[in-house]
Parts: structure tokens; sequence; C-alpha cells
């Protein structure tokens, strides 16, 4: 397999390259749209065809590259949660599908809470967690649907429930990490480790007091376009 | 082996944290000053232990974390070529030689050009390549010793020579791009690859026009005190 983990400083944000080697079909989880001239570098560079390019949900800090990405390279298909409202995406997916890049197989994880949209893939021992779970963090709640005794269900029973050793590949950090374990975040997340109860987990989230995201006004009825229009 | 690449947005610098899982010994690659408490919380977090703290270089752009984690975590030792003249070093590595972390061997192979203390460090199949060799791009060779023809012998004698599927995980990445490999360098980087002579990499390399680094003058001296003293 080849994999490639690729970051916009602008937003934080992980975009995922995922590819079969023999047949050099690809995957691309959460591109950002400012960024796609080096993510069609990266993937003309290795000889890989775009097949899929995933959203983990409908961002509200950045512009995805989805919809840019199947204009430009043509036979691509953007693939988004059936529950959201996304319209221009090829593959609505629900819990327990698969897509195929050659022989490697993305599972899509349900994990609603951060938005009702939410969905982690796994590919083998790796977790692309989205904003659901994040390192020494999670996805905030107050917005998009959000619902922290969701997200607390989801990343127990999805995430958690996975062996320790198991990689979590979040869509964001802020610190320069670029990965963990499910071992490490059941250990020593602050709002989920340690076997925090959800009662405690709720009322860490409801009492962040976050700013809204700068680019919400853009990113969210930029992303229901498959970033083709904001 | 535990791996992790952390990164500083300040100045697009990559550490890398290689460990042994049973002994927990660690060893930390360019390890940058301003970092070293989310450094110490990584290791903290997996239980390790660091014996290691080395340098790839004198590097002109950040201040080394390497002498401020020896104090703060004591029995530390600090790993600088041989050739450079930082007294503070506990660890005066020549090409070929080989730390261990647990059972994991660290083998340094010197590779001057960028500047004349340059050492790349292999684990298995993957390179740390410091500022010699970038993602589509080297460390430039207009000071510190800095000498595009020996630049070239370096990175041909001993990054080049490797097998194409090599892991190459540079010192710094500006456009979010974490790692590549030997065959794709060899194939596209704009210096070096598609088999460009060592005269048309002498004269990309002296055409540059660079400016100075931002922090030269705080760098270079901080780290000949291993960042103890700017």
């Amino acid at each position: 397999m080849i994999f490639r983990q690729l970051f916009d400083q602008d937003t934080g944000t992980y975009t995922y390259l995922i590819a079969d080697e023999k047949t050099k079909e690809a995957a691309l989880i959460d591109s950002v749209r400012e960024r796609i001239d080096r993510d069609v570098k990266v993937l003309e560079g290795l000889g890989l065809k775009l097949k899929y390019a995933i959203e983990t949900h409908v961002h509200a800090d950045h512009v995805t590259g989805a919809g840019s990405m199947r204009q430009l390279l043509g036979d691509v298909k953007v693939v988004v949660n059936a529950a959201s409202e996304v319209k221009c995406a090829d593959v609505l997916i629900n819990d327990g599908d698969v897509l195929k890049v050659g022989d490697i197989e993305i599972k899509a994880l349900y994990t609603p809470g951060h938005t009702n949209t939410c969905t982690s893939y796994q590919v083998g021992d790796m977790l692309f967690t989205g904003d659901t779970l994040l390192i020494g963090a999670c996805g905030r709640t107050d917005f998009q649907s959000g619902d922290p005794a969701q997200l607390y269900d989801s990343i127990h029973s999805k995430l958690f429930s996975q062996p320790d050793s198991t990689k979590v590949y979040p869509g964001h950090d802020y610190i320069g990490l670029t990965m963990s374990t499910i071992g490490e975040e059941k250990a020593n997340n602050p709002r989920l480790g340690n076997n925090k109860s959800k009662e405690e987990f709720v009322a860490i989230m409801n009492g962040l007091n976050l700013d809204m995201p700068k680019r919400i006004k853009e990113s969210v009825p930029g992303n229901m376009k498959c970033g083709l229009a904001a």
C-alpha cells in the first residue's frame, strides 16, 4: 500500500492518500481546495489514478478539494455520508460500506457527534477519524447538529472498541503531532481518557465556549457544493 | 518500533522520534527548542526514556532542543557530527557509526554539502536526511561551508545508492509533504532527478540567490551551544 499524510498549514488539516501499488488506484480523504495542485503533483509523481475523493464530514473550517479534483482529473467519485445533503456527491456512504482501491478496503464507520454526517474510515489497523477523534482532543459539538453524548457513544462504540495498537490519523492537528493510537487516546486524551464517563465528557464539551471557526460562512456552503462554489 | 514524525509550523522543521517498544529507549532527531514541552509530553505519553538527542547538522533556521532535553530529562546524550565544533555534545559521530535504542540500530551517514557537519541517519528502510535531501529540493549550499559539488556527491553516494523504495524523511518541508522515497526523488526532484549531472546541479544551486534565513544570527551560535544559549 502507498500511504501519504499531507498537511495544510493554513487550516491545520490533514489530507490522506491511500493507494494500491499494483493497480495504482488511489483515494484521497479530506482534500483541501487550496492544496489540489500539490495533491495532483503527488498523485502524478507516484503514477496514481484517483478513484475516490472521500470526505469525513461537511467541514466548517476549510473548503474541500473533492469537486475540483473530479473536474480536473475526471472519473473521480466524490464520497460523502448519506445523512448529509451534499447533492453533488457520487457515492452516499453508510456505516459498514466498503470502498476498494485495488485490493485495499476502506471501510466506513459512521461516527456522528461532531456533526451528524461524520464518518471515520478504517484501512487495516489505521483509523482516519476526521474530527471525531483528534490527538488529545475531539471535534467540537456546538453546531452542525453536534451532540456531545452522541460523540461519546460514537468514539466508544466505533473507535475505542478497537485494539490499543490501532493507529489514529486525525483530520487536524495544531501542534505538529501527526498520529496517535487508540491506546494512547484511551489513556491520555484529556476529554475522554482514563475512562471518563459520558456525563464528564458532556460537561467538558458544553463548557468549551469556543469562538466560531473563521471560515464557517464560506466553508459549510462551499462543502455542500463539493467545494465548487463558496 | 515506535515511530513519530513531529512538526514545527514556525520553521517548517520535522522532528523524529524513534523508540524501541520493549526497552522503551528512545531517540529524537532534530528537536526544536520551542517544542520541547510537546516532545516531552509525547515521550511521557508513550512511557519512553530519551537516550539520544541527535542533530543532523548545525541548523541555521531554528535552535535545537537537544541541550534543553538533556537538562530537563537527565542522562540524555546529545549527538552531533564529529566535524562540528559543538563542544557541549556527548557523542561526536562519524560516518558508519551506529547508535542503539534497544535493538534498533541508527546508522550515521556523513553527507556534507549543505554544511560540512551534515549527517543523515538510517533506520532500516528509513532515511532521515536532515537538509541534505528534501522532498523535491535539497539544502542550500551558500553558507556554513556549503559546497554544491560535495552535496551532489553525498546525495548520490549515500542516498541515491539505496533501493528506490527507501523512505525519505526530511528535516523540513514547507508545503505539507511529510515523506518521499529515493525512487521518487531520483525521478522527480527538480534539482537532481532524471539523472542530472553534477555540473547541472552546481549551476542550479549557484543560481538560487536566496535571502539569508531569518533566524541565522540566533540559530547558528545557539546550536553551537546545544540550544542552551542563543
